[in-house]
């Protein structure tokens, strides 16, 4: 029932997936109102016998508080959704409702993997070489250097699980800090911390070191870690940059008859050029550090961006990324605990 | 002498930007190596009756720590460009060479405006509805509420001197601070604290509340104040993501004959639009809250960006920017002192 559209964006989204998941025999219970539900499935004449529609109560607004949610959401589509996952009854819950609610509901159901405290939000850009996930982008406000170790161990994993076709075989991603500099001694004392648990923890990451703001797009490194303030502000200033950049390219080619012209001969490459850039490609933000898989699609999905949340999630589920971050997570904490013992002791 | 390519980007762009400020009657004095300096004035036929080299007894490397720069960095080309400013010799000093060297020797010439503690840097791009100015952009690691303040005001008088034909006759510059959101409840303490501190200081200013990264490119406001850190990497995002596009553009439109062709034909059109996007445009990042005009141009300047660079320095130092913002940084710390001492009493 979520997102801009609702069920006239999810149905078609989930026929869709349906269709590119086939050979993992996917099945879907689709929770809300169930006249809307069949209405589109009617509408877009989708033949899913393995969807099934499950009654809710009520649906979150877009706009509710998480903890007015929290309290009063038992029984609506989005906490059934997550319901579903908690009782073994679906593998991963997809939502593209209210991102708040849908973390508080997941983290108040599903709780935290040991020794995490909030979700972390991902978000994954196309570069140069490939694909580049960043996170947290916005659950986060201020980071600690552990909680920075937790993102790059939870970023690993799920690149791993979701865009591992980037990679060589064998090949694990590489993994950087975002800071002003590449230098050892730049930036503030949070990520250099950052830097000195994770060479020092035993977590077999494929660690690159610090990188900056640009390397995102050259795709310097497959896994940006970052606090979810700084995060939340590059995804978005890429976001602007990328809208702004098309903006003026349609304006130059339509302000002239030699624009036009050349856009209408170049029309191929200008469309594949679109389909490489279209975010609805990447969408789908998981929530980490769960204890199962939620996956947030846009509110402003379309279809196609809807259905890539539904195959990510699908990764997310069929691969054993839960168990690997709690590995990771045990070895950091067991890392920071004895230098904590070994501070209190000198 | 500074920057990657030394006289032979400066000087060209001294030449070009004497021809650009005829009008004004600029003088230059170029500090440095005669030989090298009179070779490039030689070899582009420079004729510069205003221009007049200044022997230096050394040239600052461009990777040497401030510190050091700063020790042993007097009779360098870069200490006499500011020396000369604070001497009353040069109303502004600009430079492509090394950014921690000039801002440590700028303040330790020039000292803070009253109030203030570090340099701020600025930096400027285009937006769909004009040029926005966002800092801090590298030299302040941290800021607390103040200095969030601080960079608002400074930020503002800059857009103002250097930027004001964007603004309609009698408009002040919008001001934003960036955040993960427009709301009111969100952020950190810092940015909370800065939109409650500019709101109750008597400033002036056009304030317009959070603004998130997108906005940067939308032009929302004119200034965006935040600190060094994020705002250091938003730029540097924003880069990489144009200088991704713009290879995606190129690649799109040379793998095909179609797209080849429409290139050709619309080169027009993607000629105006590159001109448009050229960051030499808008180069040149002034270090705000010193006693006197020092711009740093970018290292990898071309002849056109540091021409750019000495514009600006020609704006700011024809403007009253330097006594606005000793006004409302009086003004700011008014307020915070009323405050604690109102916090004391209490």
């Amino acid at each position: 029932m979520g997102g801009d559209n609702g069920p006239s964006v999810v149905v078609p989204g989930v026929a869709l997936a349906q269709k590119r998941l086939a050979e993992r025999n996917p099945r879907f219970l689709l929770h809300g109102d169930p006249d809307a539900i069949q209405a589109e499935l009617d509408k877009h004449q989708v033949v899913c016998p393995a969807c099934e529609v499950r009654p809710a109560q009520s649906v979150i607004p877009m706009d509710a508080k998480p903890a007015k949610a929290l309290r009063g959401g038992r029984g609506s589509s989005l906490w059934n959704a997550v319901q579903a996952v908690k009782d073994g009854e679906a593998r991963a819950a997809v939502s593209a409702g209210n991102t708040g609610a849908l973390m508080a509901i997941s983290r108040w159901q599903l709780k935290m993997i040991e020794g995490l405290e909030r979700p972390a939000i991902v978000a994954s850009w196309p570069t140069s070489k490939g694909v580049t996930t960043v996170l947290d982008v916005g659950a986060n406000v201020e980071s600690d250097g552990t909680e920075l170790v937790e993102f790059a161990i939870m970023g690993e994993a799920f690149y791993r699980a979701v865009h591992g076709r980037h990679l060589k075989p064998g090949e694990r991603p590489k993994v950087g800090f975002l800071n002003v500099g590449a230098e050892e001694e730049k930036g503030h004392q949070e990520v250099k911390e950052a830097q000195r648990l994770l060479r020092e923890s035993n977590l077999g990451l494929n660690y690159y070191g610090f990188v900056e703001g640009n390397d995102i797009g050259k795709g310097t490194v497959e896994v940006v870690a970052t606090d979810g303030f700084t995060g939340n502000v590059a995804l978005k200033t890429a976001e602007g940059t990328a809208r702004f950049f098309a903006g003026e390219l349609r304006g130059a080619l339509t302000s002239s008859l030699g624009g036009k012209i050349g856009a209408l001969i170049a029309r191929g490459a200008l469309g594949r050029l679109r389909e490489r850039l279209d975010p609805s490609s990447v969408n789908g933000g998981p929530l980490l550090g769960l204890r199962g898989v939620v996956v947030k699609a846009h509110g402003g999905s379309d279809p196609k961006g809807f259905a890539n949340a539904i195959r990510i999630a699908a990764d997310l589920a069929d691969s054993d990324f839960l168990a690997e971050i709690e590995r990771n997570t045990a070895r950091l904490l067991s890392t920071v605990q004895a230098r904590d013992t070994l501070a209190e002791s000198a």
